[in-house]
């Protein structure tokens, strides 16, 4: 039965379990750092398909299969999935749904997508609404450069301050059943916008919602970064990364730099790879490293605890035309060891 | 506590309870039939805006305050936000949220997004992952035709079978505390496309998945369509009405004219009103219904059992541009008076 802690945060107190989990990415993340631990590298960035779109639909309704059939379950057995993109109206994911029949629960949340979609699946199967839930979300950089930046065929320049949407997708299946790694608490973010205008800059602009994030739950949870194995957030990049611990510093005292990690800076490495910038981003980036290395690492027991901090930037494809600035939001996800 | 009910349905044993609700819309849904029933009618369809989204930012962040106003609360009462629109990146709820500095969890459903938020807020409160959740949604004429059609500047003709989308918002509070009206149902919908390709003729998109989810509750609760006051859809408009009808019917033997409704007719008066064609549409337009004409009908004793069936077509501003169908989805919700 889920139980609220402190102002935002919410316990889960009968443990859902992540059943299954699986992450498909395109070539240049399978050419990263973590190439090995995802379930299947797509060299083809178009997935056989005839628009970006229609292949971040692809990824997505493979990486859901994946993870399904990694639980042992069918399309089915599951109850609901909570699952949502960046693109206009979640095409990647409702076009990727289509096929799975599954009661499906549309959720926008930008680059926090998974841990939202973490969140809500968490809070159903404590609650027993769901018995078998999925925890879903995609990204694709042809489909998001072209919604948020320019054609890829116009061939701009990218700024040091721009992330590299990846091209992945992660999903996990929430449930009751044998499983090393459970949900224990989760912390759903407000809104937080510092008047960030440059949408070439998106670590800027969602560090204050994950700083704000972190320090709730903390402060819910009476406990210390050093708690946890990882605080991890997803996606900050390095820019992003280095103001989060700034802000936490000098706003609320708290010292995250022993534990903290960054999918963003994770998924690619920028030395050696062409055009990073300042890291990667992009729902499925943080989807599919959650869904493959962090949750093998916790299977594995080289991590006990994780707080994983989903960070969306809220900008849409029509607000920076009108000088709007972007708005950030982060939630947070407590994964553990089964006691 | 949330209890499963047959295949799809979930049961909100603790009778979640509307503790408020309010409605704001444009100049033309003031003119309808229900005119009176909506709290504020912005004679500006810009709402003081420079922009047609700022516009359904400010009309949904204005409904959602009433909507707590009503309720007796304030914004920092709230745990959760379940909240969508139509726009990319969901413009429409992020920046009408953001200065409420209340959690928010996106959801996407197109115009089923009401019904979508309302169903998540009765769980979250049904298992007290929140005391108090807000449900709420917003659509605008203006901002809608240019996202999904054609600029209004261009002066396009509209087809006989388009539904108008509504420059509406509607918001509930949904909580434990007196009330009149109470969550006593929930059915979370799939994903059906039968193949429709013409972005002007949504009704006959979302009819299908209308019936399945229809069909599923009835099914799941072992009951007919007369044990209830009303089944309200929203919005099939005139051509998906009749479509569900034919196809309950025809596929599963279940009639529901007696008691069904459907927010699209209700919105405007086709024959008084010019352009309507087959009726109202919008995530604003079954919000505003609900959240006024229908909450209000229900508070006064004159209904006392409405199942809300909120129907969304899932297509994108890109999807129909590469030859794809609309798939359609629809979630219910059943409202009845406190015993």
């Amino acid at each position: 039965m889920p139980e609220r802690i402190g102002k935002y945060t919410i316990g889960l107190s009968s443990m859902p379990a992540i059943l299954g989990y699986a992450a498909v990415v395109g070539k240049k993340e399978g050419e990263g750092p973590l190439g090995n631990e995802f379930d299947y590298i797509y060299t083809d960035a178009a997935a056989g398909q005839d628009s970006w779109e229609k292949a971040e639909s692809t990824m997505h309704s493979d990486a859901v299969r994946r993870a399904i059939a990694k639980a042992g379950k069918t399309p089915d057995d599951i109850n609901i999935v909570f699952a949502g993109d960046l693109l206009p109206q979640c095409m990647g994911t409702n076009f990727g749904m289509r096929e799975l029949d599954m009661p499906l629960s549309g959720v926008y949340g930008a680059c926090s997508t998974m841990a939202l979609s973490l969140a809500n699946a968490g809070i159903w199967v404590d609650s027993s609404a769901a018995n078998l839930a999925v925890a879903s979300t995609s990204s694709h950089f042809c489909s998001a450069e072209k919604q948020f930046r320019m054609p890829l065929e116009y061939g701009g320049q990218r700024a040091p301050t721009c992330q590299w949407t990846a091209t992945a997708s992660g999903a996990a299946v929430v449930g009751r059943g044998e499983s090393n790694v459970i949900m224990d608490k989760v912390t759903i973010g407000r809104i937080v916008d510092l008047g960030i205008k440059d949408s070439n800059n998106m670590g800027a602009s969602m560090a204050p919602a994950a700083a704000a994030t972190i320090a709730d739950f903390l402060s819910d949870t009476a406990t210390a970064p050093t708690d946890y194995d990882m605080i991890l957030t997803g996606d900050l990049g390095s820019i992003g990364s280095a103001l989060l611990k700034e802000l936490l510093n000098k706003e609320n005292g708290i010292d995250i730099s022993a534990v903290h990690n960054d999918c963003g800076m994770m998924m690619f490495d920028a030395n050696k790879q062409e055009d990073i910038c300042a890291g990667g981003s992009g729902c499925g980036c943080s989807g599919a490293i959650v869904c493959s290395h962090i949750l093998r690492r916790m299977n594995d027991g080289e991590l006990n605890s994780v707080l994983f901090v989903g960070t969306g930037a809220l900008l849409s494809s029509v607000s920076p035309l009108q000088s709007e600035s972007v708005p950030g939001i982060a939630h947070a996800v407590l994964l553990r060891r089964k006691p």
